[in-house]
């Protein structure tokens, strides 16, 4: 699937909208079965006893937390060797692949392999984070906002709270320190990181291995995908000593047993309201999906110019169109009657539950109206929030957070606008700083594209539209910025950050002007939003979370919030199109579906496998599937057994697994992964790769 | 799929009730797209050439016609050499196989070879038809019933005229002879055959590789079956020599290449009204469902009791389980608001143009009305018509026809119940005196559940099951009738045929006893469907068809009747639950299908595919699907090019081409095909069946 690719998409999209998306919502999920995304601190013990006659230790826990891994590129990952050696998918692992590439070394497309520690190359800006400890701050958040309050001075109390105690913890113990919103505003958290900065590329397959298949097998199954790929953890120049890592299981998981995945899913929007699902449905979904199919179209004509305009665009074309396989699987999950039919049933009961109380109707009852009005505006104020920014560019983003962090820096940290708080500052920096690649072509192209969309649909007497092209051809204002920009050099981006007010007040740098113009709009958009959107889903979201505990306990899960959780499940096919999908996958399927279609891309094969085939155990598992809860952001996660032993490698879900971004259907809701054996398999035999495969597996495991 | 196995159980089943279904219908179907099951005398020339840039001769229509075959069983096939070697599938073979079999030599599972002419087995009653003429009867059919006569009594009058066409037809040129309804009573056609009765059997391989993923991948694809078999048709003792045979294309079609399939379709009821779809699907299909769910159930617990008895089930399970997915898919495309609906639209433009000529209005204007009527008639007709018999005998069957034979045959030929006509009395003799075992077990059993099914449908009190029952239980009653009969000799059989009425009056035969108590019964229900569905269906039925005519012109096919016809399409993959389906698998797959299940049962390989890996080029295709309509019946049917080769066997259709009873979807309808490729490969190399390979394509083709 690449579903983590969506986040990582929708960070560098909406990533605004999808925080606020978040922020509230309403129904218990139902805890049977083998579903949900479990925080570290409320493991489903529950479930497991009785499905599986199982229970981790807390030992078992924590080993697992701390060999698990989030990248902040939007993935997940875990530690696999006692030398920072660390397991993710190639599509993960892309974005990174692609800034360290050049016009002449494609490790894209042609993958890299480091012979050696000296040969492993240091990423431009990846961020990878373990998580250290959980604290729940609930009382402390909540109580911020004094009684009497108005929804909107409530949520400003909060976030100054909020910023505050980010703030402390990284001055009291050097960690990353977030928190987080669970339940909808039932419950909030510390969670504290480990950052790690200098992480270094140690190998990748060729891209049409990991991805074989393209965009037609994505998130679909019977699959046939190494989609994986090392990186290695460094501090202080040498690879840290991961003492938490998952040893591997050679032969993997059979089917029918019990595996857990531990990541970091994304985004789901299982406790949402009725309303917010509709506002979904008719504005979200159909909005976004217009967008990116526009951009597709214009990233395949630019990469029809020549092979390295397809090199610089593959990212991007990859993402959007994993986007929109996703966006339209989701969609069709709303648009389907007994999707909403049961969600409709699930709230009617909730709130019943709620009105026969009158004390929890008192508290709570009023909840779902004001969400309502909250998810009206929000419908209204979509279009402002994707069509008054320049999606889809670098350069542009980069420009507007030097011009904002003029701006915020001088502000007391509770006061400015998220993203420039003091915790968060060196993180902004390190990306700021980011030696990767502008592609100026890429370049022009998005900011082009984004600056046309937002006058075909604003219209030419928009302000934004007036400020931002002042009555020129979107093409002009795009190549005048880009063309003109010294802002793809990292240093000169150091230099008006570093500079401070004085410096950038006298850059006429084309880019910082447009900077400049967008700036007003992007906080007219956020004050609009949070106002008439995010003071009333505080309010309202909060209540629902409360509700959510008095009527049901804390017997279920929160929605997913890209911080780490533990889902359980067993290996196992599922009914599929007439038949039944089987468990896993073998080396014979792949060279079946490369021969089936006669090698058209995207099912051809690299020479490597052409050549090679006679050195593999055709037999060897590929992939499979359980029925483990996931979503994006779970990409690269780690699928392990009891003993915590490493076993696969999550991918993807099924196609039927989109409509778990709202309902969990164990029937055929399937995490999809790379099996542990095909990984050594392949580096053994075809990469020679023993060292790796020995670091890994040891030197026995053949 | 083995979807002539639908038809072919069908007959057994309820071979009056589908003879009906055909009888009428309405509404023009699209004639763009590969779409049609194409009459030798019309066919799709303009599409042909539209799409194709071909344009068949006369002589290549009149070769590929006398080289198809009709087997009776149910299914379809092909001469494929000049001696008289007939190509079908394992499928269609398997209860001729089965007949062949005993308990210590079971050729159905484990497959059969004749090394050489003398080996080869003859099945006991197989017949085998190949159509030598088709001529237009309409004007003398449908002049037969003067103007003045009520519905019933043209009825009889038309059914007077057929069996005296046939008759007449098969005295002057020894020909099998049919008169074939087309376009609902549009047409009448007067088909002409050449029938063989001495078929032998040459090879088949093991059910597990030509059934191989069983159930679940039945009527699906990807699909790994190497359902084929050989037959050999002879004549006075000796091959017939087969001038009109295809010949063998051992590198098949490539993807896009334009192919042709020659068969038997079954039935489809295409140009149904919605009256009678909505019949259908709210009576016909759940009570069928129901009753085949039944069986299954039975048949299973049978089986259990040892090996013998599930050997003697085998083909019985097989076809009520092909019957229960078939008509799943069925029943759930009537269930499909947007098939119903665009049904909906096309009967209101067709009455539409009808309504808008007052010559055509007069004429053809009260027919929806009438098939109504006959539709209303038919739902309360069904459970008399599937409960007052004993569904799933043979012996009851044949008893059965032992009584009505002796009466009809007395009458004059016009008179008689159809199946009793002078025309039909050889091929009735033939199966009547069959050799073929009868299993006491299987029999009890099947007994049994008939006479309780009935009981406890209609009542205790219902005229039929007191009849029958007697007041005793279902079990002693089964018990005594199949105990106590002899009917199980073919002897017995021929001797109370022959002996004519005084021998059958003498006889106590417990299951001759219980036939006379059906007797009246079915009389009854055959009569009561005449005066009330039949009749009224035949006059509007021809209303209809001449509408269509009028309307439309001869711009289309008519729907499927178990006769000859051309479909014609493209080798070509398609949309599939979320990514593409290939136009064509390999070995490679099979084995990856086989260890992705770790060779659970029904993906379990037979011993000589488990130990030939080696021997055989993975790379050889196994399946391949184009776009060619057909449905149950096809099966068996040559895929042939423009040069009239053989490149495939079909043998299935794809799960999303089951709606094609009612509508044809090129975007996604396949149907099924055996590859000419992988039936040489595994010839030469896993069977040592050299000869057989060289007699089909030439000891070059290696």
């Amino acid at each position: 699937m690449n579903r983590n690719r969506r986040s990582n998409l929708m960070e560098s999209l909406c990533a605004a909208l999808l925080a606020l998306a978040l922020m509230c919502g309403t129904l218990p999920a139902a805890a049977g079965a083998d579903e949900g995304m479990w925080t570290f601190d409320n493991p489903p013990l529950k479930q497991l006893k009785e499905r599986y006659g199982f229970t981790p230790t807390q030992e078992w826990l924590d080993h697992v937390r701390l060999a698990s891994v989030r990248l902040n590129d939007g993935g997940s990952g875990s530690f696999v060797s006692a030398n920072g050696l660390v397991l993710t998918n190639h599509h993960v692992a892309f974005g990174q692949l692609q800034k360290v590439s050049t016009p002449e070394k494609d490790y894209a497309t042609h993958g890299f392999h480091a012979k050696t520690q000296a040969e492993e190359l240091r990423c431009p800006d990846l961020e990878l984070d373990v998580l250290q400890s959980m604290e729940n701050i609930t009382a402390r958040v909540a109580g911020s906002a004094r009684e009497g309050l108005s929804g909107q001075e409530a949520l400003k109390a909060r976030k100054a709270e909020t910023a505050k105690i980010e703030k402390e913890s990284k001055e009291t113990t050097g960690l990353e320190s977030e928190v987080v919103t669970l339940y909808h505003g039932g419950e909030y958290w510390l969670y504290r990181y480990k950052r790690y900065t200098d992480v270094r590329l140690v190998f990748a397959p060729e891209q049409q291995i990991a991805y074989f298949g393209g965009d037609p097998d994505n998130f679909t199954f019977p699959r046939y995908d190494l989609d994986f790929a090392f990186f290695r953890v460094y501090e202080n120049g040498k690879p840290v000593e991961s003492r938490h890592f998952l040893k591997w299981s050679a032969q993997g998981a059979a089917a029918g047993e019990l595996v857990f995945i531990s990541g970091h899913p994304g985004t789901t929007n299982r406790l949402h309201t009725l309303a917010q699902l509709e506002v979904q449905r008719d504005h979200f979904y159909p909005m976004l999906l217009k967008i990116f199919q526009r951009r597709v179209a214009t990233l395949r004509e630019l990469s029809a110019r020549g092979p390295e305009q397809a090199r610089q665009a593959a990212n991007l074309i990859f993402g959007y169109e994993n986007a929109i396989k996703a966006f339209t699987g989701e969609y069709q999950g709303l648009r389907n009657p007994e999707v909403m039919n049961k969600k409709r049933e699930e709230e009617a009961a909730f709130r019943k539950r709620v009105a026969d109380n009158a004390e929890w109707q008192q508290r709570f009852g009023d909840a779902w109206e004001i969400i309502a009005r909250a998810a009206k505006n929000r419908a209204e104020g979509l279009r402002y929030q994707h069509y008054r920014r320049v999606r889809g560019s670098r350069l542009v983003p980069l420009a507007l957070a030097i011009v904002q962090h003029a701006a915020e820096t001088k502000k007391p940290d509770g006061e400015r606008l998220d993203g420039y708080h003091d915790a968060q500052l060196e993180s902004l920096r390190f990306q700021l700083f980011s030696p990767a690649p502008v592609y100026a072509d890429l370049e022009e192209v998005m900011v082009r594209e984004a600056l046309a969309e937002s006058a075909e649909t604003l219209g030419a007497d928009d302000p934004y539209v007036k400020a931002m092209l002042g009555g020129r051809a979107p093409e002009e204002v795009a190549r005048e910025a880009v063309r003109g920009t010294k802002l793809g050099d990292p240093a000169v981006r150091r230099q008006l950050v570093e500079g401070g007010e004085a410096a950038l007040a006298a850059s006429n740098d084309p880019m910082i002007v447009l900077a400049r113009k967008l700036d007003p709009f992007t906080r007219q958009t956020t004050r609009w939003m949070e106002e008439n959107v995010e003071s009333l889903e505080a309010v309202a979201g909060e209540k629902i979370g409360q509700a959510l505990f008095a009527v049901y306990g804390k017997s279920h899960y929160p929605d997913a919030t890209f911080t780490l959780r533990l889902a359980f499940g067993a290996v196992k096919g599922y009914p599929m199109n007439g038949t039944i999908a089987p468990p896993k996958t073998t080396l014979y399927g792949l060279y079946d579906r490369a021969h089936s279609f006669d090698f058209e891309p995207p099912f051809q094969l690299p020479e490597r496998y052409r050549n090679g085939r006679d050195k593999l155990d055709l037999s060897t598992p590929v992939n499979f599937v359980s029925t483990g809860d996931i979503t994006g952001g779970n990409s690269g996660s780690p699928v392990i057994n009891r003993n915590a032993e490493l076993v696969g490698l999550i991918f993807d879900g099924n196609i039927e697994s989109l409509v778990g971004s709202f309902v969990f259907n164990e029937e055929n809701n399937r995490a999809v992964a790379v099996h542990s054996a095909v990984i050594l398999e392949v580096l053994r035999k075809l990469y020679d790769a023993a060292p790796l495969a020995d670091e890994i597996a040891g030197a026995s495991a053949r």
